[in-house]
């Protein structure tokens, strides 16, 4: 599977990406190469990463407890300890070998660690392989606000081994898949289309379609200044009901995916009412969607707190809550501001 | 006073700083204005800054207490969240106002604060100033480990207002000529010169000859591949000396500047043993340096662990540490290995 070439690195696939991996090892001599992982990736894509990997660098493990409730400072500390008492230096190498919390993670604590040094990001999850590949972003959440606290910066280059996926469950499957149905709607409906009429996706062929379409809008736009924030479709309430169902005693955890999916059905709704979206549209999306991930349960009673989450998204700015919307398909409008009546009648459509 | 151009951005002198922000205030528009300051600069500071400051923005204070002891990772997170409740978004700016804690701590604050947003230094000591004006460098320290954390991050303006400096006890202008001896040392001996032969210095000259310095060093080697490393001069060991007096207990903490005094005499000493450095320079140095900043008592039973400190230096590569030394005066050499026993030899020597 053809590469697809970033800004500064490049994407890497299947078997081609270790060897691309040990000509970076013996390009960049490393002086030492530390590898993070969660338990769940320790146990599931470790085995399989080092039949893959050689080198004559000392190689050695950072675990980190997995789950987005580790994404934060604490860990990052705890990281930078464990590397300092490990001897890393700054040509010392970081690769990051899990989802989307170990590479934003990783990446954030190898861009700061000694003010910075290299790391590859071999994504495991289907999530972070289609979201977090390209992109540059990284970043730990600060309390319940997501990425609150990170920077951009690259890594070296990328693996994508599909292989991976088989560890994962059909709910962090389904998790992944919100963000190629963001991709569909936004970029290119074929992506949508396929995902909606089969339920046996050919899902390597929608990873590299859905990496290529993320990295042609953020080499367009790389700080996120107009083009990019397509990527931020049904992100905007996606996140404030991310951060509430996460902060909620008594409501279980929702995947990034399924916080998406609500967001795209109610950011879709928002179209609707103030850019005339077509509404047939909009049933199919909902249609679509509660089809994959069937309905949570959103009370009139969980709004106010959602709100209060969507006023501290990074994308505000002088207070406004700033929404990508569609004006159809494959069509967005960037920078909206939208009435909080419309974004309560948004949950409650899709609550209906 | 002629400004200085930096990489993307310029140091502004004296009143003129003051109109250069007030025109990037202008042409950016920024939605708030946060002014990062310590109890110091809130006192002795900030007052005068106000009278020059104007702008429709609206303005938070955020105050943290002063110290190197503040200067991690713990008041990084207290300051992102007083920003977070306070509504920092990404087109607010951040000012730091005061020493090197608040211009190196702030500048990594806001490159991190939902992946970055703008910020202004107005270094307010000696140090600060000479040191921290340019060259993009901001982060905290970990644990003990000065700076640990960080990364390369362009400030809009500088603005260096002399007048901050009559706020300034004598120990803290002392500690702020380290480094312009330092600079005279590796690349205009006319600055070690002036130090030497004046007791009353012409401190806006020295100020602005030393950040010209700094400034071509860093435009020459932005990432401290090369050339940038003669700033480290006297700091592999200055920096061990510092973070063993600072976790001491039954020691006083030493300024930056007091430890690389010393870091500067230990370091010439290995420089005439290993590279044949002058030892007429080396007693002149040492008599310069004791003569302003007196005779620190370093015991035999503290030299296992400053070496134990100089381990984790930055700059070291594969578990060696790495020295810049001076073949002569404005002549050094860069990545330099050197026997622990010499190490030790240059302590006594300094000891004598």
């Amino acid at each position: 599977m053809k590469s697809i070439q970033a800004a500064t690195y490049s994407v890497h696939f299947e078997e081609n990406g270790y060897i691309k991996l040990s000509n970076l090892m013996a390009k960049k001599n490393y002086s030492s190469v530390f590898i993070l992982v969660d338990n769940n990736t320790l146990e599931c894509c470790y085995p399989r990463f080092m039949q893959n990997f050689t080198t004559n660098a000392p190689i050695e493990i950072i675990q980190i407890e997995a789950g987005e409730i580790h994404k934060n400072i604490e860990t990052c500390v705890g990281v930078w300890n464990v590397l300092t008492e490990l001897g890393a230096d700054r040509k010392s190498l970081l690769i990051t070998l899990g989802g989307g919390v170990i590479t934003d993670l990783g990446g954030f604590v190898a861009s700061t660690f000694k003010r910075g040094i290299d790391f590859v990001n071999i994504p495991t999850t289907l999530l972070s392989i289609v979201d977090a590949s390209v992109g540059g972003k990284t970043g730990v959440d600060l309390g319940v606000l997501k990425n609150q606290i990170g920077l951009f910066a690259n890594p070296e280059i990328v693996l994508v081994d599909p292989e991976y996926l088989h560890t994962l469950s059909a709910r962090e499957i389904r998790s992944g898949t919100a963000e190629i149905i963001k991709y569909g709607l936004t970029y290119d409906i074929t992506l949508f289309n396929e995902i909606k009429n089969n339920t046996e996706l050919n899902i390597v062929d929608l990873i590299h379609r859905s990496i290529e379409i993320k990295n042609e809008v953020v080499f367009e736009d790389p700080k996120e200044s107009g083009l990019r924030k397509i990527l931020n479709f049904g992100h905007t309430i996606g996140h404030a009901v991310e951060s509430y169902f996460l902060e909620s005693l008594d409501k279980e955890s929702l995947t990034h995916g399924e916080a998406i999916a609500i967001g795209m059905i109610c950011e879709s709704y928002i179209s609707s009412k103030l850019l005339g979206f077509p509404t047939d549209k909009l049933s199919e999306i909902k249609e679509t969607i509660i089809n994959i991930y069937g309905k949570v349960e959103i009370l009139p009673e969980d709004f106010e707190s959602i709100i209060d989450l969507l006023k501290h998204d990074k994308k505000n700015i002088g207070g406004n809550v700033n929404f990508v919307l569609l004006n159809t398909i494959e069509d967005f409008k960037l920078d909206c501001k939208v009435p909080m009546d419309i974004i309560i009648e948004s949950l409650k459509f899709y609550n209906k």
